[in-house]
Parts: structure tokens; sequence; C-alpha cells
């Protein structure tokens, strides 16, 4: 294509920790962003804010080339006016979120999406509040946004959809699509899922808090931070890959998913999860367990580079 | 301490892939490695066997020191006399194995443990093989074993278990215990939980296989090969920790829970599990994959030691 690059425009709406690493993610890889908060001090808090994520940027991608213009919004007219991508991180609130998209929708681009960074929330339930409910996609991040890579995007409109994953791939990150809106999207289900084993295995006294975190960390986390959980059974099939493993295994994975455990959180249950964690911790507070992992986060997305996941 | 180093000294009961690929493992780590298997095609294999993982055991661990002696046994007696740790690697048939404790039980030191690698078969199942049964437990390694560094152990013998986590931490590995027997110990059950969702998610037409393996491994496969699953709660409860997270979401992780899927690996859902893992795979073979996984597992082990997991 001759046309000449152009620069994304993209516009921040709530400047708290998920909208500020939004902000930097995007400022660092080359896009220009406006970020707007409806809340005065939050919005001069953004640079701060911004800050930490913009220094761990500059170890995972130093090659991303020159930052992008980063602005300030006093209205959300001066945010949302020329965007391309408004990615929306407004308190988890089904009526707050429609009050704001009801305000941002006239302010729009005729093409320009509007991505909610919901977790709790789908876009079912989101869309009722734009005129046009083609204009809207959830697009969730996973924490820290500007660390982990994924976005689960659900929408209507494949072309804003397809415009919307160039940005976010443009961002160094990777887009994954649901074809049906769910709660939880893809990742926190699975995250619930695993968990709730977890929290059964506290509960049955079959081992502690801490031993399940070690497990996981040095056992399925790591192998799943290079190889799909699916992808891993193909592998566990030999020769004969997914359609092997299945016709030896799947009978008695039937029985194993039968015997999983439905924990309660109870008192006892959630006095053994605080304490069981607070062994874990070790002292640590949770601004250090935080710069532990995001430094483990930044090495791991270094070495991925020379050698990637299947 | 004044006495003198005692080398480990290994037996190593089963040549298979698995058993190669612990004999690698803990010769790379200096011990000394004794390996019996019955198929004398399988033992004369085991130096072939053993090159891959060596070869990938020198880039974890360069400074792992002079390897231990391998010696290739062509009786059991030979390979158990002396050993501190026996581990096992038989079929995963209860009557094959105590078949097996049958003869080893007599030539076993007094002191020794039986470890057996056993992924489908429990502790309980195992120890009436044996006329002591606190000499068995169980040390089940997580695929591939000189590359993950999980081994989790059950057995009834306190003194017996400390000595083996020794030896398993001496050749780097982690070694996570369970109170209690259990099908699947730790990190199988939380995989098969996982998997359920996964599965469940391509039943219901949420998302494609590869699809939901992109956000596992771009997403909390990631964050848990540095985060436990408990402690990605305790930071997503902000200064609260585990116990705000508790308070604030301890009722919707409920009905999240109650929520998940229960899927059927019906022949359509198998058939979509093989079509989906084959598009993932796009025509690289299992080997190549394994390749792919093994470098990109290096390189995170690599990444692990200037910045350790949480």
């Amino acid at each position: 294509m001759t046309h000449a690059q152009h620069t994304p425009q993209i516009a921040i709406l709530g400047a708290g920790l998920i909208g500020a690493a939004w902000a930097a993610l995007f400022q660092h890889h080359g896009a220009d962003v406006r970020v707007w908060d409806p809340n005065a001090d939050a919005l001069a808090a953004t640079a701060a804010r911004m800050k930490a994520p913009l220094e761990q940027l500059a170890q995972v991608a130093p090659d991303a080339g020159p930052r992008g213009a980063l602005t300030l919004c006093a209205t959300l007219a001066d945010a949302v006016t020329g965007a391309d991508l408004i990615q929306e991180n407004a308190p988890e609130s089904i009526p707050v979120k429609h009050a704001l998209y009801a305000q941002v929708e006239p302010l729009m681009a005729p093409s320009a999406v509007l991505a909610s960074s919901t977790s709790a929330l789908t876009w079912s339930e989101l869309s009722p509040g734009l005129q046009d409910p083609a204009r809207l996609i959830t697009a969730h991040p996973f924490n820290p946004p500007h660390l982990v890579p994924l976005v689960e995007i659900y929408g209507t409109d494949a072309a804003r959809i397809t415009r919307a994953e160039a940005i976010y791939r443009a961002a160094d990150r990777v887009p994954v699509r649901l074809k049906k809106d769910a709660t939880g999207h893809i990742a926190n289900r699975l995250a619930s899922a695993l968990w709730r084993e977890a929290v059964f295995m506290v509960q049955d006294g079959i081992a502690d808090v801490e031993a399940i975190d070690a497990a996981l960390v040095n056992g399925p986390g790591l192998r799943w931070s290079v190889l799909g959980a699916h992808m891993a059974y193909h592998l566990g099939g030999g020769a004969g890959g997914m359609e092997g493993y299945l016709a030896h295994l799947g009978p008695s994975q039937e029985r194993r998913w039968a015997a999983l455990g439905a924990p309660t959180l109870s008192t006892q249950v959630q006095a053994e999860l605080v304490a069981g964690v607070a062994r874990e911790a070790a002292g640590r507070d949770i601004s250090q367990l935080e710069a532990t992992r995001d430094k483990a986060l930044i090495a791991a997305l270094r070495a991925r580079k020379d050698a990637p996941h299947v």
C-alpha cells in the first residue's frame, strides 16, 4: 500500500490503573493518546500512574520507536473526537457505563470503535447503552494490561473488530476473538475453573495453599506459558496426537472431570486461603509481590522473543 | 557439617521417555545413575534417549558441575543395590508395579526410598505391593521431567520424604508435598479442571480451540508461570489482598463457579478438538511442536534465574 502510515488515535476513558496501563502501552507503541477522566485529581495523576508502566515497557519492547503524543483532556469531547479507538475503563456498573456511552456516541467518528475493558460485564449487557450497538466491542485485557499480551474481543461488527485487532496488534497485544458473548470471556472462565479445584484441594485437605501455588507455577503454569491446554493433550497423545489421546483416555477423562470438587467459600475455607497466601507472601506486601511479578513477567516476555511459544 | 559430601545413588527402573529424562536430569546434576529395564532393547536405547535431554540440560543449568556416572544394568539387583532413591517408571498398571515392587523390596537398602513416577495411580493403590509401605512414595514429575521443575510427592514416612526432597532439590527440582493421597495429585487435577472449561467453551461455541489456547498462553498461563492462582487473587484484591477479594467477590465467585460448564466428549466435540489442534499445529508434527515447546521452556527457565517467580 502506498498511502502514508496513519498514527492510531486512541482515547482512554478513565485514568485509573487499567486506563493508565492502556495509555502507557499505546503511547509506547507510537499511538497518539488522549486521556479523560471525570475526576480532575485522577486525570492529574495520569502521568504519575503511567511512569512505572512506561519504564517497564521500555524493558519489554525497547525497539518500539518514538512514543506517541499524550494529551490530558478536560472534556470528553476533546478525548473522543477524531479517535479511532475509544478504550473505556469506567467502573463495572451497567448504568454508569450506559450513561457514559450516551455521551460518547454522538462524539464518535462514524467508523470509530468503542472498546470496553470490562471484566465482569458482557457485550449483551453493555450494548443497549448505544443507539448503534455495532459501535461497541468488549476488549478485556488481562492484568497488568501493559505486560500480559492478551486482549479478549467480542462484538458484532466484523469490520470494526478487524480494525480494533490491528490497533491492538500494533501495540504488541494478542487479540483473541470470542464467537459468542460469554460472562468471564475466555481467560477468567479458565482461571475460575482452575481456582475452583485449587480451593477444593484446600478445603479437602489435599494440599496447602502455598503448595498448590508452587505446583502450578513450577508445573502446568510454566507449561501453559509456552503451550495451550488443548495442545498439551495433543502432545500428551504421543504420535496419535489429540485423536489418540481421546481414543485412549477420553472415557477416563470424563470420570476425572466428574471427580473434581465443588468447594464452598465457608468461613473456615476463607480463613485457610487468607492464612495460606500470608504464609506464601512471607512478609512481602502487595506492592513487593507486584514488583516481583512484573519483573518475572518482563523476563518471560523477553525470553519469548527468542523462543516463541507453541 | 563436616562429613564428606555423599553423591546421591539413583536407580532408574524403566528406560522409556520418562525414565530417560530422569536419568539425564540426575546425571547432569552429579548423581550416579543406574538404569534398568526388563526389555534389553529399551535398555540399549537409553543413551540415545538421554542425548536430547542432556543437551537441553546443558542449556538450562550450564553450571551444574561434573556429570555423575551412568551405568546400564542387566539385572534389577545391579540397579537397586546401594541406591538412595529408586525412581520407578513402569507401565501404569497396579499388578505390573506390584510385581516389580515385590522384586525391588528385598534388594533395597533399609533407608532407601522407592519413588513411583505414577501419574494415574495413587500411593494407596501402590503401597500394598510392599511389605513395608513406608518405603514407597509417589513422586510425579510433570512432562517433560528434565525441564518442568515440579515433582509432586506423597508418602507416609516423613524421614524418607525429607530425604527424597533433598535429592530432588539437588537435581534442581521443586518438590511439592501433598497432605493426603489424591488421584491426579495436584497439577493434573488443576489441568483437568481447566481443560474441562476449555472443552466446554468449544462445545458451547464460545471460542475455537486455537483461540482458547492463544488466550491461555498469552494470558493466565503466562501469569501462572510467575504467580500462583491463590496469589493472583491476593493481588486482585488490591490493598485488602485475599481477605478483601473474598469479602467483595466471594459470593459472586461461587456464582461464577456454578456457571462453569460440564462438557461431554461427544463425537462432535472430539471432532472439533481434533480439527482445532490441527489448525493450531498448522502443519507442524508432534516432534516439531515438542521442539518448539522445549526451546520455549528452556528460555523461560533461564529467564527465571534472573527474575524469580513470586
